[in-house]
């Protein structure tokens, strides 16, 4: 019998014991051993649940208890939770958990205290919910060269984004539907700034590519701005609009991005709707492979997090090969210099002359046209340009209104 | 060092043998040593190839040379391929082979060999070609109730289907084109009549619910006999059509069926189009996830190949957790018992009256109008209702002919 504690019982701690309750025969005869809760760290008590007397507002009492040979840590937030996962590590015991703003701020410290301690610190669980990720790149990456991951990595903006297309919906009405089916938070910053699938990315391009990416190294843009109107366009490109975080590798620096994006409805990505995500990795002999599914909830997450567990199980006296090194300063290029075909839009009362100039500083420009656009905008799909030339050159038109800018991505 | 022997320089093996070569850092890293070509057996040889040294036309050189550790059977076929991988297992050599055909007539008594020998076997490129899914799987199925899968398996009728659904050709030029592509092979007997997805699905039921099922267990229904008509009526019933490999579970038997379904268009595998393949696994806790990608091409394939032989590297001198038990001649339930709704075409003179009966006989069923359908044909969708009983309705309409029958599966 292994006996495991776990750190907040909130959504996804109590799914974790929901799972190891619930499914507890497939899990004893997966892991070799039967696994069992012995105590859950949270200030509440829950005096009608089953398991009521494993409860403890002492996380000492887990720490000093020898018995406890893994720890779950789902309490969410960078503080106390790395201080505990620091602490659980040094004192010996493996450790599992969800927490991406940790993994994404933390993970490189807390992976190097777990392999000089020769114990397991893994995370399946931080990004993309229960769809199996970390463990399938890891495999995906044994064989190949991977060079780029591109995903819908935010359930929440997903949503609001599929409603936005498929209802023409705008923002404000997409985001309090979201709320209403609590999906979004009260306060949605996390979700619909960006920062939420920045952490996830980060997780992603550390993991593919052996350097730690701290989120304040990614260029994040949310999906604040976003109207009916960008939907529109989007589908006059025969694209979509999704929330994408990617990173590719450029020799031995990456680049790396959070931003709402057109791509192709012809995409893998594009049919990820709703509260899906959707994860692509490219490989030079895999070519591109999809892992979909829900990207958050209860029972997904907790199940992913089960499956940790029992990995850890199986190598309590071993490690996992799962690891990377610290960051670096320079290690992810300037955004500026990542070049993207850009859908841009202008207010002007001359339209020929525009496209002239347009044509002189960009090349080959082919215009958009939108059903219902006022009379004096004009659209165009650029080539692939970077941002500080296309900045340079959009500098050069002094008299002109840019309405918008959106990155159109071939995914 | 570790040494290794391909079986069979054909297209996959060839590619194990590029992926090996090419990828070769990346692959001694994370294996965590690196991995040589000893002897490749072959009865042809390719005097121009820079490894020209390596072939061999004696298995019995590699059978008998104690530093080949690890042996990679890409030749395809079951015999020598059982005969040689059986050996290799009894002379103490870990196996990983591409070979469908093999494991699913094979693949409890190969298992159960390597088993006795502690040795591995292992077989990702078996199923779904470069897409990570035997190993994900085994993940799901850690903290979940698997319950089903899904999926679609063979590339080849995916793009026959595909051509026939978005280009509206009938099967003989889908074919053509897909033989034209070099898809569908000179006898494409093994892809359009179902047998390739069967084997797939074979192995996805074996390993999900840990017993062999053995391919003349499954009714396999190919898609040879589907026309523009059938694609037109499933469009207006707002679905595709696709070859479908199913396994559920009932009690502590199976459902399990090769078939051309009707699926709907907002499934997450109404989307895999042309050669790529997708797969949905259903869990208790997970939901539904879906592994997405190239199902079949040289690298792809080899990449999967690749990183079973660098987990056989890892575990040299221990077993990974992948095991069945022998299958059951009444293990897989009579496909006669499993309930699916129908898409059914008749021809009749008097509409009234056959829709009369139909309601009297089937219950609540809909009409399903197309357009451009015969004057005197009649279609309707029934509510779901087992094979058994449909035909003995059926039986009843002795005056009616019976057009067409198609499954929907709710996917």
């Amino acid at each position: 019998m292994i006996q495991v504690a776990i750190l907040g019982h909130g959504v996804v701690g109590s799914g974790v014991a929901e799972v190891l309750r619930q499914n507890h025969e497939t899990i004893t005869h997966k892991a070799g051993d039967s696994i069992e809760i012995k105590r859950i760290l949270d200030l509440r008590s829950f005096p009608d649940l089953p398991y009521a007397s494993l409860f403890t507002t002492s996380f000492d009492e887990i720490l000093n208890d020898p018995d406890i040979r893994i720890v779950v840590e789902t309490m969410g937030g960078l503080h106390p939770a790395y201080d505990y996962v620091k602490a659980c590590l040094l004192a010996g015991k493996s450790v599992v958990t969800s927490n991406k703003e940790l993994v994404a701020a933390c993970g490189d410290e807390l992976l190097a205290v777990a392999k000089e301690n020769n114990l397991n610190f893994l995370f399946e669980a931080s990004v993309g919910g229960g769809i199996p990720i970390l463990r399938p790149l890891d495999q995906c990456l044994a064989a190949n060269e991977v060079y780029e991951i591109a995903g819908i990595l935010n359930g929440t903006t997903n949503f609001m984004l599929t409603r936005m297309v498929q209802d023409h919906m705008d923002f404000d009405t997409a985001l309090a539907l979201a709320q209403q089916f609590g999906y979004a938070e009260r306060n949605p910053a996390a979700d619909i700034e960006g920062h939420d699938a920045c952490r996830k990315i980060c997780i992603l391009a550390s993991l593919a590519f052996g350097k730690h990416v701290y989120p304040d190294q990614v260029h994040t843009e949310g999906i604040t701005e976003l109207t009916p109107e960008d939907v529109r366009y989007a589908d006059a490109l025969s694209c979509v609009i999704k929330l994408i975080g990617r990173v590719r590798q450029q020799g031995d620096k990456i680049h790396c991005l959070v931003a709402p994006m057109l791509i192709p409805k012809t995409s893998l990505l594009a049919d990820v709707n709703d509260v899906f995500n959707g994860i692509m990795v490219r490989g030079n002999a895999i070519g591109d492979v999809v892992f979909y599914g829900r990207g958050a909830g209860k029972l997904p997450t907790a199940s992913a997090v089960v499956a940790d567990v029992i990995d850890e199980v199986k190598h309590l006296n071993a490690r996992k090969y799962l690891f990377w090194d610290r960051g670096e300063p320079d290690y992810v290029l300037d955004p500026k210099t990542d070049a993207y075909a850009y859908l841009l839009r202008f207010r002007t009362a001359d339209k020929q002359a525009l496209l002239n100039r347009l044509h002189e500083a960009l090349g080959d420009i082919a215009v958009v046209s939108c059903p219902g656009a006022p009379e004096e905008e004009l659209a165009v799909r650029t080539p692939s340009v970077t941002e500080e030339e296309l900045n340079r050159q959009l500098a050069t038109l002094t008299d002109i209104t840019v309405v918008r800018r959106l990155r159109i991505a071939e995914l």
